[in-house]
């Protein structure tokens, strides 16, 4: 699994950033599937697709929407690759469990089926979307999701802005809140890091190190490069 | 009513900007009933209603909290005024829902006693939770809320940052993609604004304009005095 925290970073094109890294990890595949459900900005799932296909041609691979089948469950089943983009996660989450095809992708990338998901496609790779940053524009019918990673995605991670004069809860608040009610540790994915996951073992990738959150603990940097057993 | 962005501005204390419209809209009252369910911070009910209870005292009035009754839907019942601060939305909403108390608060504030809410205790006067910014730590049984605008309200609205690299959602975005999947209009409410609700009419208040959305149409901003009816 490839698990990242934004699609695009500042300054560059859609996924262009990931691209040396997809090469190698699609390396032996020819076609990914494409899960379009959390509709960034409310575009069509057609015009999500069509941008995710003009990003994937620069590395010569196809894309096909699982929209575009007729049954979802064995277009995942038959599917080399799978990747989720970003957008919201819980109109994301919500048309999973409309197409109920949750615990089929958990199987086939537990069976090796490789995985690609930026953004709320990443956020769903833990254990729940509690810590997403979304807005709850849709009432998916729960916050459970895959649970490939035994903890929580913050994507997004956001430093407290310095001099900022604004009330709302930063990020590291929103994530102690969390704490109050859940035991599960949250990975503050910063923007331009990725997760390398092979097995059991779990990769930072990047230039920045991520923020690490456990109930009752002062949460810590992970330097980029470091392994942690799943 | 009186419906509020935040409960605090930046270089003030707890309440203390509002305190000048409290004191009038509070007049004949003695005692408000305070509900602590959003938790900011996760602290405790005892210690939100103990921080609420010396803001409060600087204007001379008492405070109880819910908690220290032993029927909740009575103590809404016998309220002169209701108080409801920030903090966590999905958590506020979600005991809310498990102590059956919204349709009992509904009826009350209709018939006309009166409501004060501040952020999260804002955001549930609109018909549904779902443009708050808060993260989804707990599951609420529902996102429906009061109703008693026939809008929703966006707390602390912020513009987009000038010169921002970060490549999550601005809140602008997060609103248009509620819009997608949903017709109700969103009050964007800048802090240091708030919503005086007499009868029928709803007055924008504060040195701010506040931001309307609707689906398909472009937002505008609501001069400050504005009134419109419910």
């Amino acid at each position: 699994m490839i698990i990242a925290s934004t699609s695009t970073i500042y300054g560059s094109d859609y996924l262009a950033y990931l691209f040396p890294e997809l090469r190698i990890f699609l390396r032996d595949v020819k076609t990914v599937l494409f899960i379009p459900y959390a509709r960034p900005n409310g575009i069509s799932y057609t015009e999500y697709t069509r941008i995710t296909k003009n990003a994937f041609a620069k590395i010569s691979k196809e894309v096909v929407g699982i929209h575009q089948f007729e049954n979802p469950k064995e277009a995942i089943e038959q599917a080399q690759a799978i990747f989720i983009g970003g957008g919201n996660t819980f109109e994301l989450v919500n048309q999973l469990y409309k197409n109920d095809v949750l615990s089929v992708m958990k199987k086939v990338i537990d069976n090796g089926t490789s995985y690609i998901g930026t953004s709320a496609g990443g956020n769903i790779c833990g254990v729940s979307m509690m810590t997403t940053n979304d807005m709850p524009i849709v009432y998916p019918p729960s916050f459970f999701t895959l649970g490939c990673l035994p903890f929580n995605i913050n994507a997004h991670f956001m430093d407290p802005l310095p001099n900022s004069t604004h009330m709302g809860e930063t990020r590291e608040t929103r994530i102690k809140e969390f704490h109050v009610f859940n035991e599960t540790p949250v990975l503050g994915l910063r923007e331009g890091s990725w997760l390398r996951v092979i097995g059991n073992t779990i990769k930072l990738e990047g230039n920045l190190s991520a923020r690490w959150f456990q109930p009752n603990q002062i949460p810590h940097e992970i330097e980029s490069g470091s392994e942690f057993g799943n």
